[in-house]
């Protein structure tokens, strides 16, 4: 079962839930993933890794029964949160795995780096990663690492995503109500449609935990009203301007030969279409004018599987980094030759 | 001790501590205030009553023996948060005070209220209250009632106020430190020097449950950059532009006779001094022309004050107003006749 034509595990884990999937390390077969809508728990030391092998495991042994896989080669765990949380993955993932299915590979790696290795594989480039929040994660596969920009959270930047748009939208409506300028009564009605009358927003919105999720609740409604409301229509136009420019700030300084830079633009935002996609193509030429905008090949649990199959054949040439890609176990390329 | 000649007491009660003082009810004597650094606690119910007695009974008392005080004909009581809060305090306050003083008349305030009234009494105008958040309350003292703008929190509003100029603030570090657009170094070295490393900050803000407080903390590093930083500069003139449109946008209906608009602005946000005031007389000829600006009498304690004597004497010209402006214990004017 070495080399590759192994089997290799990966893992995506967010905040609605873990999903899993098999391949053979050489990217011949795929599963069909197995969905949790079970999150993993963050608890004190982070990421509780416990919660998240109860998801992993049994998910991983229904996937080698029906592929008939007895082991498998490496595996690749991506999370959102694995920079600042994951101290508790790092320390129980690697012995977990490998005295579950003898995995003698692993990589740890950010949700953004495994959104980059689904969009882009092992390719240089620039890839944005936007739903709630926002972050570009950019590679000349150099010694110069991974570059990457904003993801700094609703209060501190995500300058352009879900949370930020929904955010502006709402001060839009707030500003309608109370006859300030840069009211829009637009986006105040679709305001008092979602959440009631706005005097009780406030009540609504500050005690809830997930306070980013709701501000992001809001952006489909100021997509829709764009094309009729210049005040939507100059949000997303400013959070088009936020996304290029965070992208263009990760672009590798090792640009490709024609001095173009592969740019995927990944998640959930970009669902809302024309009326966030109008403003990235108009305004792309001016920001961000090396982007070659090319779509995205799959999702981050395709990422986490191309870093597992990479890391069982020796050939993961994105760069390792502590925060953002840890390979605990390692199948060093030269071992390979 | 009936009439004007009576005592009333003022209470002040914000998230740091309450205050409380005691006056003659036409203003001829005022004590000087008792402070307890315990803030009343905020409960299920919204503001509990009984932790704010505890603390408002003793300071009474002691003021009353004071003054050689027997009764209040009057009291108001000031809080943050009393329109969605306020519900406790409005079902215990009136029974506990006629019990304990035996106060004939009671006003519940919003804090906004008793700001208003402490700087400019019982006349018609515009009163902005700024520190961590902002509001701006206005009245033409006529049947329209109270204009209120702003003071939606730090996630929907508080537009110019201390949270907002530390989180633009914050963003300008943020943007410097990941060589996007609109960066300042000169903000950067700051908010190093007061969090440490920047790629810490998410983990320092996000579980704090004071981040407003956290991001206003920000605020004058962001007053002392304005002189020689142009992007630092450029937040404070965005806030003295949202101050003075959330101003402009309570005007009065009704103006007074020269056109013009008593104008007052209060709270501990406008001590950063000349970095928010040069662009604030800048900007006011354009924002808001009518604007007269004045000093503030006082502080939300002498409003409450205010309002507590005019209660007592049968003068209370302010509106009232279920969430802003209470009084379940009326003296009526009328009866005074």
């Amino acid at each position: 079962m070495a080399g590759t034509g192994g089997w290799v595990l990966g893992v995506d884990s967010g905040g609605s839930g873990v999903r899993v999937s098999l391949a053979r390390a050489d990217g011949t077969a795929r599963s069909a993933p197995v969905s949790s809508k079970r999150p993993a728990v963050v608890a004190e030391r982070g990421i509780d890794a416990d919660s998240l092998l109860d998801e992993v495991l049994p998910a991983a042994r229904e996937l080698m029964r029906a592929a008939g896989a007895e082991e498998l080669a490496a595996a690749a765990v991506g999370a959102a949160g694995m920079a600042t949380l994951g101290d508790d993955l790092r320390a129980v993932l690697p012995g977990a795995l490998r005295e579950a299915f003898g995995v003698r590979a692993l990589a740890l790696a950010a949700d953004a780096v495994t959104a980059y290795a689904g969009a882009l594989g092992m390719r240089p480039g620039v890839v944005v990663a936007a739903g709630t929040g926002m972050i570009a994660l950019g590679t000349g596969l150099d010694d110069s690492g991974w570059r990457r920009a904003d993801g700094w959270g609703h209060l501190l930047g995500d300058a352009g995503g879900g949370a930020w748009i929904g955010r502006a939208g709402l001060d839009s409506a707030l500003r309608a109500h109370d006859g300030r300028p840069g009211g829009s009564a637009a986006l105040l009605e679709r305001a008092e449609a979602l959440f009631g009358p706005v005097h009780e927003l406030p009540g609504q919105l500050y005690p809830r935990p997930d306070r980013p999720a709701v501000l992001a609740s809001f952006a489909p409604a100021v997509g829709r009203c764009a094309a009729a409301d210049p005040v939507a229509a100059d949000i997303l136009r400013q959070a088009a301007r936020h996304i290029l420019e965070t992208a263009a700030a990760v672009r590798p300084v090792t640009a490709t030969a024609n001095g173009s830079c592969r740019t995927a633009l990944t998640g959930g935002l970009f669902k809302m279409g024309e009326p966030l996609l109008g403003p990235l193509r108009e305004l792309a030429p001016e920001v961000f004018p090396e982007a070659e905008f090319v779509p995205a090949d799959g999702d981050p649990l395709l990422g986490a599987l191309r870093i597992a199959g990479a890391l069982a054949s020796g050939t993961l040439s994105l760069p390792e980094d502590p925060a953002l890609l840890h390979v605990p176990m390692h199948v060093h390329p030269h071992s390979q030759m």
